[in-house]
């Protein structure tokens, strides 16, 4: 029995509402995943995860690999103990971290040999090793070990990079010995060529995973050109499996990708932004230093209910900021993240409802009022 | 009606417990207040604090006057309302900061011309001004503007100081208006000197104030230098008036404060060496990124039952350090208070049922084993 079972729920259009069941519990999707890089969703306690009903995080293999050592995590019983959030993760495979490493590492068939960012020690990553280290730290979801290729590189490079992500997928396969509890995705690459992405999805899908992503999007092409790509590399995918767009968490390629079919994504996005006082509101973005928000003691956005915006104005959350208090980032970050859920969980109501549509319509003219 | 009062429930030796009623609740005392600088005891939200039953804390006229300005504070309806903590607040008066600025200030009988440690602009306090902005603040109980002599001082200027901060003392009762909602405590100073001190003690007690603090000490003399004068200086403060040691914060000190009958303590001690992995147990202070406790899946303190310790170990909080993480900080800092509040708590416990002897040296056997 597969460790990730996928239930649809209702479709509007192609956008999908739908349940993913995983040892650690439900993901209702479409959902947002926060990033937890190192084992911690950066300045964010588990409790207030928990508050903000977050189901699901992700976790980077690279970083938790170097730093403290799979072979810690799996002493300490897991992720998820190590960390103490009993709720969903999901790894990547450490494959994007090490590709955009650049001259410190070398691509072979047999996997990516390369330096630490941390003390420039030596490593290898194969796909049997990153299966190897994901089961060690006992994720719900482990990502297959594959090539993410950059944006520009030509097609007979994108091609044979296809062929060897299929060929590496099949070896984590292979290595996979946790499938009660640990579900494998496959992802898709091709670069921005329909006939390579349709290959991929051949291939990949053929291994008949529980799941499936899109990779080698949102890595520096213009937001169109995604958009034109993901719409035709959705249908390569198949309709009983939840299906996860990497790296992206703007509020406008949240709709876009939902709109076309996806059920799942991730992105530094709101934990980031906050870090940079950058707040996501209704009304759309704005930076809490400006000193029109000196005197302004309502909350970050009206519409809100996190604690920061309970507790908190953005007077006290700019003086925070410009005097580089650690609670900033804290605050900003549960308000970005409560944002961004609320942003989903009114996508997925509406998809149930049958109103997708009016709902990005309305979202949209007031997040990007100023822009338009 | 003073805005402040004590009441002493028990004597133990010279150790008291006692009560401190104030605008904004009772605090137990002997307390130990957490310093929040700049409106935010650093990296832990106001919610944890009352999670540890922390009761008081302090906050800076100097910061807060400089950054966000003490007119922000005023127009969002106080200090309490701004940081969203409904418990009391003392408030420095600015001068321990002024005078730490070395050669960035001048003193004079008006008061201190000093330039911002932010942006270098010219400012002036004097004891109104310094009054002013703690109204303004709305703390509960307001420090006096006075001259914390350094160490080492000769005589003459420690006696002609003393002189000048009565005079100040005086200037600061006179310019308070706001005697039924804030309590002003005035400063005793000295230097190392019995005469001065009890000089500076009859004159400052003569004005009838709510409380009296104890300055110039924890200045950078010997510890045992400290312990002397503070042994004479408790004696000429009133008994029916609570007594603050004015930044003392490590166990040793606190223990030795409430011998000679202090009741109020403060100190950047807690959080400042969390923010370095320092920790406080009560097997003695350790250092979280120490190599052994890299597969050490136990608790910071094994007789600790905060936050931090019900949920993480110290395997994880080492790799929170090395890593720069943000919740490191949150996390270790939680933790620090916690110890503190349990010492008070053993301590005050321990004077009501008139074994503080026995409990400071069971404490401090097992707290100082490896240095003795």
């Amino acid at each position: 029995m597969s460790a990730i079972k996928y239930t649809l729920q209702k479709k509007d259009g192609r956008a999908r509402a739908g349940v993913v069941d995983t040892p650690h519990g439900q993901i209702q999707t479409p959902v947002f995943m926060p990033v937890g890089t190192a084992a911690t969703v950066k300045g964010v306690r588990t409790d207030e995860l928990k508050e903000l009903d977050e189901q699901i995080i992700l976790s980077n293999t690279y970083h938790l690999y170097l730093r403290p050592g799979h072979e810690v995590i799996r002493a300490a019983g897991g992720l998820h103990k190590f960390m103490n959030w009993d709720r969903a993760i999901l790894t990547d495979s450490g494959g994007f971290q090490v590709f955009s490493l650049g001259a410190m590492r070398k691509i072979t068939e047999e996997g990516v040999s390369f330096r630490s960012h941390i003390d420039g020690s030596k490593h290898m990553l194969t796909p049997e090793k990153s299966i190897q280290i994901q089961e060690a730290l006992g994720s719900d979801i482990m990502m297959a070990f594959d090539e993410c290729v950059a944006y520009g590189m030509d097609r007979r490079y994108v091609e044979q990079s296809v062929e060897m992500t299929t060929r590496w997928l099949r070896r984590c396969k292979d290595a996979h010995t946790t499938t009660d509890t640990q579900g494998l995705f496959g992802i898709m690459q091709g670069g921005m060529h329909r006939d390579l992405r349709e290959m991929s999805a051949e291939q990949i899908v053929a291994l008949d995973l529980p799941g499936y992503a899109i990779g080698g999007l949102s890595v520096g092409e213009p937001l169109e050109l995604m958009s034109e790509v993901l719409d035709y590399c959705v249908d390569f995918l198949p309709p009983d499996k939840p299906r996860y767009l990497m790296g992206v968490g703007s509020p406008d390629a949240l709709l876009d990708g939902v709109s076309k079919g996806i059920d799942m994504f991730d992105c530094v996005l709101p934990t980031r932004a906050a870090r940079h006082g950058q707040v996501l509101t209704s009304e759309g973005t704005m930076n809490i230093k400006n000193a029109r928000f000196e005197m302004d003691f309502t909350p970050l956005d009206h519409e809100c209910n996190c604690y920061t915006c309970r507790n908190y104005s953005r007077s006290y959350l700019r003086h925070l900021y410009k005097s580089g208090e650690l609670l900033s980032s804290t605050l900003l970050s549960i308000h970005n993240l409560a944002f961004l859920k609320n942003l989903m969980t009114g996508i997925r109501t509406a998809i149930l409802e049958n109103r997708f549509d009016d709902f990005r319509a309305e979202f949209t003219k007031k997040y990007y009022a100023d822009k338009s």
